[in-house]
C-alpha cells in the first residue's frame, strides 16, 4: 500500500555543522540516521561537548527499529554514548570500520556490553520494520563511509551521508556509481544531501594528489618528519606509510587517539603497514633523524594534543630540533584557525620547516564541491530534496543548486533542526517545529548546563565578579562584621584598594540609608537590601571603571 | 659622517597581526612609525582593545622627533589616543585623509586641541633631526596610503607600510613606481616590508574587478541593495556610488563610523558622490525598493554594528524584506569567521539574497600577494631586510622569499615585538630584547588588566564560581551563621540543591575537624582554614561533577 506519510525530523546538523541526527517516522516505526556530537563554540563557555536534544524520542523508544550510521566521524557517532542509554540501546547498524570506531568509544564509556552494533557490508540489504535499507559506498575522509537507500512503502529515500566522488581513492573503493545510477532509474522519492562544501566551485581533488606533495617533502627533508592529521583519516596514514616505506623511514605514532585508531584499523585490515615499520615513540632517539616519521594528533591545534604540546615545548618525549619538517595534513575546522596558526607559528619559532594547507597541497577536503553535488543530484534525480549537513546559508545554496538542476521550488525544503517535514508520494512540506536545540555535556553532567549558567559564565568572563559580604545583628539590623569585598577577574585587587574601600563605604552607606528609612528602624527584607546594594555598587563601579562585574551581595544574620 | 648605528625596535605588529608600532633610534633621535591597536582575541576575556607597550619610551619622550603614519587603518592609528598623551604629544605626520581619520578619532577622546597632526603630501620631504623622510604612494584598501623612505646619515631605510600594487586603482593613483625604482638605484640600506599576504601565491587582483561583480548584482537585484564594508574602505564606497549612479539608485549610509568617514572623505575630496544622491536612512521607505542602496557597517559581524542588527531583526530602522539583496564586501578578519557566517545565515533566514566573498567576487585584499612582495623587493633591492606586519610564520615565509631573491641569510632578520635590532652600514643583528607585550584597554583603564585578572576571567568562564560564606564567633571559633553557598555559572542552582547542601555539610565538617585538632580547641588562622575549605570543596565538587569552579571561602568573625 502506498498511502500514508513519512515524517522527517532533523534533530541535528541542519542549520549548523555537527551533531548530525535525523529521525524518520513511518506509521509507528522510527529509524534514526547518525547520532553525532558538535564541538562547543566560543560562546558555549566551559562546555565540553554538544549533543542533539533527543527528548522527542523519550516516549517513543519502543518504536525505534534501528540507528543507521553513515561513517565513523565524531559528528556522526560521537553522541552514541549519551543517546544510546537514553533510548534503551536500540540496535545500531554500521560498516565494519565504523563499528570498530564506535566500539572504541563505547568502551571508554563502559557501555560496550550494553550496546548492539551490527556490522553491515555495503550492498547488503537490511530489513527493519516495513523498510529495507541498503548501504552504498561513498568517498569521504574516512574509509567505509556509506550513504543509505531506504525503501519505504511510499518510495525510496536516499541519504547521502557525507560524501565526495574520488575516482582514485587510496583504498581503491570509489563510490558505488552503479547503485546510484540504478536508484535514479528506479525513481527516488526524497534525497537528503550533504551541503558542507556547496560554497566551493568545481571538484574536490582526489586524495591521490597528496601523494605527490608528500613525496616531494620526504625527498627533501633533511631530518625527522612529523605529520599531524585527524586520527580518523586512516587513508592519510596509509599514504604516509607508503611514502615512508619508499624513503626507508620508520613510523612512530604519537597521541592516544592516533595510536588507538591505527591499531584498530590495522586489526580490521583497513591499514597495511609492513611489520617492523612501526616503532615506539620512546625509541625515536635510537634512530637517525632521517629514518623517522612521526604521525601525530593535533592538526586542529587542540590544547592538549601531541603537536600542540610539541610546538609549546611541552611534550613528554618530543622536542623540535633543527632540520625537523612538520606537515599539517588537515584544514582548520571553522573556529580553530587561530589555534592552528598559533601551533604553526610556534613550530617555525623553534626552527622547524612547516608545510600546511594554503602554502602546500597537503590536504584535500572530504566533502564534494559544487560539481560533485550536481553529479549526485543528477544520478539520484530525486522528486523531493532536503539539503542537510550545513549552516543555513549552505542549505540555501544547495537548494538553489537543486533548483538549477530542475527540481521545482515546491519540491525542495530548506529545514533546520526540530522542523517536522511531512512527505507523501506527492507532496513535501514543513508541518511543525519541535522545541529542539543543544544539549550540553559539561563534566559528568548532560543537560544541566543551560542558558542561565552560560549567561552567568559569559558575564563572569567579561568583567569578573565582586562580592560584598556583610554580617548583621538580627535584633538590631546593624552590621557587626564587614562588609568584606572580594573580587575576581574584575580589577587587580592589589592595585585597586582605594576603589574597593570606596565600594565598602558605599555598601555601608546604602545599608544605613535603608535602616533609617524603614518603619522599625531596621531592615529585614534582605532581598530588597541586596537589590539596593547591588544597584548602588553596580552604578558606582561602572562610573569609576566602565566595567560591569557580576555583583553578589551576601547578608548573614546572627 | 657615516659612523654609528641605528636601532630598530618593533613595539607591535611583528609576530602578530595588529597594533603596528616601530621605533627607530639614531643617536639621541627617535622616530616612530605607526601607533595601532589590535582587537582582542578569544583569550583576552572582556578586554576592549589591545595597544602596544610604550613603556620603553617613557624616559625618552624629549628625544622623539615625530610619529610617521603610513595610513588611516585602526591597526596603524588606533592607539594614538592612548599613546600620544603618554608621550607628551610628539608631532604626528600623515597624509591628508589619514589626518582626517586621526582627527575624528582624537575628537572622540577630546584630545584634538592637544595633538599636532601635520599633513604631508606624498613626494614632500620632511626633515626631522638628522633624517629626511619622504612619503611615497602605495596602494592599499584605503586611499592616501604611503610607504616611507627615511634618509638617515647611515643610509636609506624604507618602510613599505601596508601595500599592494594596483595598476588600476579606483582613485587613479597607483604606487609611485618611479620613486621605488630610484630608491633602489640609489641604494637602500634596510627595507621593512609588509608580510600579511605572503602565504598567497600570485597577484592580488585590482580593486577594479569588483566593478564587474557589483554591476552584475545591481543589474539583477529586484529590490533594495545593502552593501556592508569597512568604513575606511573609501574606494569601495566610491565604487558602489558609481554603480548606484548607473542604476539610478539613491544611497543611504547606515552605521556611525560609515556616516562619519564618508562625510569626512567627501569634505576632503576623497569621495565623489553627486549631490542629491545621498538620502537619510530615515527616508528609505519613501523610495521604491529598487531605488535604494544602503551602505552600512557590519561586514565583520560585529555584534552592535548595523548589518548584524539588521540580520538579527534588531535594527532601529531597517528590516530585511523579500527581494532584498545583501552584499558583504569584505573578508572576515581571522577570528571573525563565525560571527560573519552567523550574520550571513540570519540574512538568508529572512529571505535575503546574499553575496559574499567565497561565492562571489565582491572583495579583494588590500595586501600584496607573493609576486607583489617579490616586485617590491626587486624594486628596492635592499641590503638588509626585516619582514614586518605578520604572525611569525608569515615573517619567516617573507624572509624565505627575500632569500630566494638573493638577499643573503645573514642580511635578513626575523624579529618579534620587543627585539632590539642594530643596523650599521655593514651589519644587521638582534642585540637584545625589551620586556614588551600587550597593554589591555578595558573600560576606562589602560593597563590594569593583566595576566592575573585574565586568568581569573578564564577560570570563571569555564566552570563558574562557588562561594562559601561563614560567620564564626571570634571567642569560641564556632560557626554561628552559614555556611551559605552561593554559586554562579557552575550549576543551575535550582536543580542542584542536594549537591550544594552536601557542599555545605562538607564545609561544616572540615571546619569542625580543624577546631578539634587545634591546640586551644578552635582555629584562628583563617588563611589556613580557608585553604582547607577550598581544598575540601574542590575535591568534593570535582568528584561529583568533574568541574572545577573557582572556590572562594569567606570567613567573618563577630
Amino acid at each position: 500500500m502506498t498511502t500514508g506519510k513519512i515524517r522527517i525530523i532533523p534533530l541535528g546538523g541542519l542549520g549548523e555543522v555537527g551533531k548530525n541526527m535525523m529521525v524518520l517516522e513511518y506509521g509507528d516505526e522510527i529509524l534514526i540516521i547518525d547520532v553525532g556530537v558538535m564541538f562547543p563554540d566560543d560562546e558555549m563557555y566551559g562546555v565540553d561537548l554538544v549533543i542533539p536534544d533527543a527528548s522527542y524520542l523519550a516516549d517513543k523508544k519502543s518504536r525505534i527499529r534501528g540507528i543507521l550510521i553513515t561513517h565513523g566521524h565524531e559528528d556522526h557517532v560521537g553522541a552514541l554514548p549519551y543517546i544510546l542509554p537514553m533510548l534503551d540501546f536500540p540496535p545500531v547498524f554500521a560498516t565494519r570500520l565504523t563499528q570498530g570506531l564506535i566500539q572504541v568509544k563505547l568502551k571508554e564509556h563502559r557501555l560496550l556490553d550494553k550496546a548492539t552494533i551490527n556490522v553491515i557490508t555495503p550492498g547488503d540489504e537490511l530489513k527493519l520494520g516495513s523498510s529495507t535499507i541498503e548501504f552504498f559506498r561513498v568517498n569521504h575522509s574516512i574509509p567505509d563511509a556509506v550513504g543509505l537507500a531506504i525503501r519505504t512503502p511510499l518510495g525510496i529515500i536516499v541519504h547521502t551521508g557525507d560524501y565526495k566522488f574520488d575516482y582514485t581513492p587510496i583504498d581503491g573503493k570509489p563510490a558505488d556509481f552503479g547503485k546510484l545510477g540504478s536508484l535514479g532509474n528506479e525513481g527516488v522519492l526524497l534525497m537528503m544531501g550533504d551541503s558542507t562544501r556547496v560554497e566551493t566551485p568545481g571538484y574536490t581533488p582526489s586524495e591521490r594528489v597528496i601523494n605527490d606533495s608528500l613525496d616531494k617533502i620526504f625527498a627533501n627533508a633533511p631530518g625527522r618528519i612529523m605529520l599531524a592529521t585527524f586520527a580518523s583519516l586512516i587513508s592519510r596514514v596509509q599514504q604516509v606509510a607508503d611514502t615512508a616505506s619508499r624513503y626507508d623511514r620508520f613510523i612512530a605514532l604519537v597521541g592516544r587517539s592516533m595510536v588507538n585508531n591505527v591499531q584498530m584499523a590495522m586489526e580490521l585490515g583497513y591499514l597495511d603497514i609492513p611489520p617492523g615499520m612501526l616503532i615506539r615513540a620512546e625509541d625515536i632517539n635510537k634512530f637517525r633523524p632521517e629514518q623517522v616519521v612521526i604521525i601525530c594528533t593535533g592538526s586542529q591545534g587542540e590544547p592538549t594534543s601531541a603537536l600542540t604540546r610539541i610546538a609549546n615545548q611541552d611534550h613528554r618525549l618530543i622536542r623540535i630540533q633543527r632540520a625537523d619538517t612538520v606537515i599539517l595534513s588537515a584544514t582548520p575546522v571553522p573556529g580553530n584557525e587561530k589555534m592552528v596558526h598559533r601551533t604553526i607559528n610556534n613550530l617555525f619559532r623553534q626552527g622547524a620547516e612547516v608545510f600546511y594547507q594554503g602554502i602546500s597541497n597537503v590536504h584535500v577536503s572530504g566533502h564534494g564541491a559544487q560539481e560533485e553535488l550536481k553529479l549526485m543530484l543528477s544520478l539520484i534525480r530525486p522528486k523531493f530534496f532536503i539539503p542537510v549537513h550545513g549552516e543555513y546559508r549552505q542549505l540555501v545554496l544547495h537548494a538553489k543548486l537543486g533548483y538549477s538542476l530542475g527540481i521545482p521550488d515546491e519540491n525542495i525544503v530548506v529545514a533546520e533542526d526540530g522542523d517536522i517535514i511531512e512527505v507523501t508520494p506527492d507532496t513535501i512540506k514543513t508541518v511543525g517545529h519541535l522545541s529542539s536545540g543543544n544539549v550540553f555535556v559539561d563534566g559528568l553532567s548532560v543537560g544541566d548546563v543551560g542558558q542561565i549558567v552560560l549567561r552567568d559564565r559569559k558575564v563572569l568572563s567579561q568583567d569578573g565578579i565582586l562580592m560584598a559580604v556583610l554580617t548583621v545583628d538580627k535584633e538590631t539590623g546593624q552590621p557587626i562584621a564587614g562588609p568584606d569585598i572580594v573580587s575576581r577577574g574584575f580589577v587587580y585587587m592589589r592595585d585597586a584598594e582605594e576603589l574597593l574601600e570606596s565600594a565598602r563605604i558605599r555598601v555601608l552607606e546604602s545599608f544605613a540609608d535603608l535602616n533609617n528609612h524603614s518603619a522599625n528602624g531596621h531592615m529585614s527584607d534582605w532581598a530588597f537590601v541586596k537589590d539596593k546594594i547591588k544597584y548602588t555598587l553596580s552604578e558606582f563601579l561602572y562610573e569609576k571603571t566602565h566595567r560591569r562585574p557580576m555583583i553578589i551581595p551576601v547578608v548573614m544574620e546572627v
